[in-house]
C-alpha cells in the first residue's frame, strides 16, 4: 500500500533542516509556525526530572498566543541544569527574533540523549535558514526530522467536512523507546485547520491523550520529554466553544484517531519490537485496576520475551496477573483469550485448549490478549511489544 | 577458592533423587526430614496464582510439628487448579507413609513451568527411595536438586558458638529468573541445629527474608512460588525464647548472614546476568521511598541495558528516579554518585564527572550506585543485575 502523503493544514506551515545536533548529516531541527489567533494545547510528562524545554513550553503555553514551535532531535537538554535552562530560553528568543514575535509565544521542544548540552550555536545558525523555509507541505519532512531511534516516521491524517466546510487533521509523532508516557507521551503534534476555542481544546487533547498515548508501553520507563500538542489554527469554520457545537463530534473522533493511529504506530516502532499486541482486561473493579493489570502484564520481562519467543507461555500471564493484585484475586474467576482462544479457564489451563492454537495466535504479528477478572464491570486496554535481542543491541549501543 | 562443603545440621537429613519431573536424568526431588519437637517457620510469595504447593505449605504449617519438606524441580505446580492441589496433597501422603508421619506434618515445594500438572506417578514412586535415603549429610546435593535455570548450586553456612555449644547454620535456594520477591523468595531453605521457641523464629525468618531476599531483583517479576523455610532443630543449646536470651544476638546475625549471602547469590546467578549492581537510596523521606526508587532504578530495562553495556549513560538513572517520585521530587537536591565517583549534582552533571571515571566502574562485575535524594532520613538498597542478550534466548527458549 503506498503511503499518502501529509496533507498541508492551512495556518501552519513548517520548515525541517540540518542543524547538526548529532554527528549526522540529516534534518534535525523542526520550525513549526502557527497562525495568529491559533488555539494550541498540550500535555507533557510527569517525570520529576522532566527536561529544561519541558519547563520552558509549560510556561511559555500558560501564557497562551503561541506562535512558533521549535522542535531538536539528537539531545534532550535534560539534566542540564541553569544552562539547560537557559539554552532552551535562547532557542526561543532566536526563533522570536526571526519570525517577529515575542519569546514567551514560543514553545521549545528536545528529545535525545539525556545530560547533555544543547550545542546551542548550531541551533542559534540553523534558526534563521529554518524561518526562511516555512511552507504548509512541510508536514512529511516534519515527521523525519524529529526522529531518534524511530525507524520510521509516525504520520495520520484524517478529512472531515464541517457543515460545508473541508477540514483536516495532521499529525506526526517520533518515540520507540524510553515508552510508557505518563499523562503526555513522547513528543506529537497534531494540527487541524477548524477554530477551537483555546478552553475546549485543552479538554481535547487531555481526552485524546488518555485513550492513546497513556495506552502504550514498549519498555514501562517514562521520558524526560514527552510532550503531546494539539493545534487548531482556526483557518476553517465556525468557532467550536462547547461540545455541543456544530462539527465537535465529528472533529474530536478524527483528532482521537489521528492520536490513536500514532500511539499504535509508536508501539509497532518500538525499539526492537517484533509484535503488536493488545492487551485488554475486563472484568475488573475500576478502570486503574484494569490498567495496573494491563501494564504488569504487558510491561513483564518474562511475557515480552514469550510474545518474542512467539511462545504462548501462559503461566507468565497468570504470573504477571497475580503480581497486579496481591490480596483480593479470587483466581478461580480469572479467564484468558488469545484472540478467540481460551487458554485459562478458572484460573487454570481451559479444557480445550492446545498448545498449537496458542502458538498459532502468538506467531501473527499483530494479537489480542484478553484477560477476564471477573472482579467487577471496568474493562481497559493497552498496547504493548514484545522484547527482543534487538532492544537488548539498541539500547545497549545507544549512545556508543 | 576451592568452596567449603556444607556441614551436617544436627536433626536434619536430606535425600535427593531423580525422579524424571522432566526429561532429564538428574536429581529433581528432595526430601528433608526435620527432627521432633523443630521449629519451622516459613515466608511465602504475595502473588495471587500462588501455586498449589504453597497453598498447601501455608495450611499445614499453621499447624506446626513440621516433620519433613518435598521439593521438587521442574514444574511448579501452579495454576493447575484442583488437580493441583489434590497432586500436592498426594505428594504430602507418599511422604506421610514413607516417614511414618501425618500428610499434615509435610510441607510441599514445587518450582519450574507453570500451568502443566505434575507427573504425579513419577513423584509418588520415587518417594519410598528418597525416604529409604534420609542423611545428614546431604546439603551439597540437596542444592542442586532444587536447582531450575540456576547456572550453579546457592549454599552458605556460618558457624558459631553459643555457651560451649558450636552451632551450624546452613542455607541452600535456587532461583534465577521471575525474581522480585515480594515478603518471600524463590525457593529456600536455612536450617540450624538450635533451639528457637516457634513465635521467635516466626519472627526471624520475616527479618532475615525482609533485608536479603526482598531486596533482590532480576526481572521486577515476582513468582508464583516463592518461599523461604527456616528450620531450627533443636538439637543444640538451651531453648531461645525471645531476643533477650543468650545466644539470641549471635544466631539471628549468623541466620541473616546466610540468607543476605543466598540472596545475593540468585542475583549473582540472575538469568543471564554479568553484573551485581548494588543500589543505594539515601535522603528519603520513608523506607518505602527509597525502596520505591531503588527498585524503579533497579527495574528499568534501559538502566539494565545500560549496565549490560558498561555504559555510565547517567540520563537513564535520572529518568527512572523522577519517574520514582513524580510530583514532589526537588531535582536540584539529587545526587547520584557511581562507587565513589559523582556523577549528577544537584540533579545534572557533576561539574569534575568526566565519562572514563564512569566507565571504569561501570566495567567492574560489581559496583554500587548511590542515589541521595535530599528530602530526609530514610535509606535503604537493593541488589540486581544487568540485563542482557543472555536473559532474552533464556526467557525466548525456556520452553522448548
Amino acid at each position: 500500500m503506498p503511503e499518502s502523503l501529509l496533507p498541508p493544514v492551512k495556518g501552519i506551515r513548517l520548515a525541517s533542516v540540518p542543524a547538526k545536533i548529532k554527528d549526522w548529516s540529516r534534518d534535525d531541527l523542526l520550525l513549526i509556525e502557527v497562525a495568529e489567533g491559533a488555539s494550541v494545547s498540550a500535555t507533557f510528562t510527569q517525570n520529576s526530572f522532566c527536561a529544561a524545554p519541558v519547563m520552558v513550553a509549560k510556561e511559555h503555553i500558560a501564557q497562551g498566543n503561541i506562535r512558533a514551535l521549535l522542535v531538536n532531535a539528537g539531545n534532550a537538554n535534560a539534566a542540564t541544569g541553569a544552562r539547560g535552562l537557559s539554552d532552551a530560553r535562547a532557542c526561543c528568543s532566536a526563533v522570536a527574533a526571526a519570525m517577529n514575535v515575542r519569546a514567551e509565544q514560543v514553545l521549545p521542544f528536545s528529545t535525545g540523549v539525556i545530560g547533555e548540552h544543547l550545542p546551542l550555536q548550531r541551533l542559534l545558525d540553523a534558526i534563521p535558514s529554518a524561518a526562511a523555509e516555512l511552507i504548509e507541505s512541510g508536514w512529511e519532512r516534519a515527521a523525519k526530522a524529529i526522529m531518534t531511534t524511530d525507524t520510521r516516521p509516525k504520520k495520520a491524517q484524517r478529512l472531515l467536512k464541517i457543515g460545508s466546510e473541508e477540514v483536516t487533521v495532521v499529525g506526526i509523532a517520533k518515540g520507540s523507546g524510553m515508552i510508557q508516557p505518563n499523562m503526555a507521551t513522547m513528543l506529537a503534534y497534531v494540527a487541524t485547520d477548524a477554530c477551537i476555542a483555546q478552553p475546549l481544546l485543552d479538554q481535547m487533547v487531555k481526552e485524546a491523550v488518555n485513550v492513546s498515548f497513556n495506552r502504550v508501553s514498549v519498555d514501562g520507563d517514562t521520558s524526560t520529554n514527552d510532550a503531546c500538542v494539539l493545534i487548531a489554527s482556526g483557518v476553517k469554520g465556525k468557532p467550536i466553544h462547547s461540545p455541543a457545537d456544530e462539527g465537535y463530534s465529528a472533529l474530536m473522533e478524527a483528532i482521537t484517531q489521528v492520536h490513536i493511529e500514532l500511539a499504535q504506530d509508536v508501539v509497532r516502532d518500538g525499539e526492537g519490537a517484533n509484535k503488536f499486541v493488545t492487551i485488554q482486561v475486563e472484568g475488573a473493579e475500576s478502570s486503574e485496576e484494569a490498567l495496573k493489570v494491563a501494564f504488569e502484564v504487558g510491561n513483564s520481562p518474562l511475557v515480552k520475551t514469550a510474545l518474542y519467543a512467539s511462545d504462548p507461555n501462559w503461566g507468565r500471564l497468570v504470573m504477571a496477573v497475580g503480581n497486579a493484585i496481591t490480596h483480593s484475586l479470587d483466581t478461580e474467576k480469572v479467564n484468558i483469550y488469545l484472540d478467540t482462544v481460551q487458554v485459562v479457564q478458572a484460573g487454570g489451563r481451559a479444557v480445550d485448549y492446545r498448545e498449537e492454537l496458542g502458538e498459532q495466535v502468538f506467531s501473527q504479528p499483530e494479537f489480542t490478549i484478553r484477560i477476564e477478572l471477573g472482579r467487577g464491570n471496568a474493562s481497559e486496554y493497552i498496547w504493548t511489544c514484545d522484547f527482543s535481542h534487538e532492544y537488548v543491541t539498541i539500547n545497549a549501543e545507544y549512545r556508543t
